[in-house]
């Protein structure tokens, strides 16, 4: 009998899934970091014991995370991503044409270290010399950075402990302050499912309002996430996701994506009822 | 300590959830049914062990089997549903206002009498006069009725045991001599993120193309269901689903829904590339 791990979603509901094997465990100074063969979702990689990373769907997040801001932007050519250290986020914003510089600020370096072995599918994009991987606290880099950025990603982890911070308004104030005139901020925003996390996402919402002229949400179906069903936030200066040349720009680019093409760009921005009563 | 109940999705992975106390455990001629009382999704019904229906998060099930076929149908006046023993779906064909009968043909009687003790919000319906229950096998049912009807719903079980049969194609066929020239077929069409129902999905698709000049997949984030994402198929014999037509009477009808809306019938149409693939 192989073992089983619980993700918990909530304090009463888990996604259990079978293991394989443990490839590797380490505490790192920010928190355990576990790779496990299972046979669900191939390698998956844990934080704390929250499933953060599978080879089977990582598709999903990382396309949904990168590309409906980089294609909002017409032309994104500096990019900054905060969190993200399994890399994936930054191999789909490198496929983006435009972009000749990359900026990464990961809190825990370990987890940039272990994906580069166990998901060397997703760190490969690291070696380009148009990245710059900085190991740091993203929220005190926002602080004082005098860089500026077209788009800034937000690829963290839960609301809880470290990542906290980056969910909250004086975070979005630096990042508004970091972006160019026109710039556009895009964050991963939970699982509208889940009890706890809703008020988290009104909040996200509404403190975005506060700051950008054109804040929209939308959805992608992550099966290894809370529920399945996960939200992503757009705040924006000037241009608005659900525009026109959006599609257009996404049908010229043509990338080949396994989740993501250009009607599933504005589909996604059409949100379930119960979630546009989250929303303002 | 209370007790977990795991809900198998593949061999290897199952959603886990806290019961609070066992309220009913019942074997069927067809099958065990519990009802379980839960933190999480509140009471939920399990046939086999597998979850059926929970209160919290039915309205997403219901809404998205019934509403896109009988809004996509100019005048729905008679509705068959096959299977749909909780009575959910039932209750939202109700409101319709066009309807003028309503035939529901479930294969166990137990299922609709255990929901009316435990499920009373959602078998109340069943009182209108409008309703016809007949308790007994949807499959020879439709093989022998001389009756016609402008939409068939396919409220099944997953593909396997008694309701194997609803996912073949000599079943539509006699779903498509049943309806009404210008008919609907919609049908709950499983998981495209469970390997096993892949193929399943593809050839109910090809199936359906080969009977109805008009074929539409849609989706919907079921989180109780496997893996959180769910997929429908509508086979049409003259009214295609995504006709600007339909937007119109749903704004005009003005249902209060929890998941269901305008915009959302169109988005729910666009399907991420991996599961476009697996469609014709």
């Amino acid at each position: 009998m192989n073992r089983w791990h619980s993700d918990y979603h909530s304090p009463h509901r888990a996604l259990s899934f079978e293991v394989t094997r443990s490839l590797y465990t380490e505490k790192s100074e920010y928190q355990e970091i576990e790779i496990l063969e299972t046979p669900e979702f191939g390698k998956v990689m844990l934080l704390d014991g929250v499933l953060m990373v599978t080879e089977k769907d990582e598709f999903v997040y990382h396309e949904m995370l990168a590309h409906p801001a980089l294609f909002t932007h017409p032309k994104p050519a500096r990019v900054l991503i905060i969190g993200g250290g399994d890399c994936g986020t930054l191999s789909r914003v490198l496929m983006h044409k435009g972009v000749d510089k990359l900026v990464q600020v990961e809190l825990d370096e370990m987890v940039t270290r272990v994906s580069r072995e166990y998901f060397p599918a997703l760190t490969a994009a690291c070696e380009d010399p148009l990245v710059e991987l900085i190991f740091g606290d993203g929220i005190k880099y926002l602080r004082e950075t005098q860089a500026k950025f077209d788009v800034i990603l937000i690829d963290s982890t839960d609301p809880v402990g470290p990542a906290e911070g980056l969910f909250r308004r004086p975070f979005f104030a630096d990042c508004k302050r970091v972006l160019n005139d026109d710039g556009i901020l895009c964050l991963q925003s939970e699982s509208p499912w889940i009890e706890d996390l809703r008020p988290v996402i009104s909040e996200v919402n509404r403190d975005l309002h506060s700051l950008f002229p054109i804040v929209r949400a939308y959805s992608a179906a992550i099966q290894t996430y809370q529920a399945g069903f996960w939200l992503f936030q757009i705040a924006s200066l000037a241009y608005d996701p659900c525009d026109q040349a959006v599609y257009e720009r996404i049908t010229e680019a043509g990338l080949k994506c396994s989740y993501y093409h250009a009607n599933l760009h504005f589909s996604s921005f059409v949100l379930p009822a119960f979630v546009e009563k989250l929303l303002n």
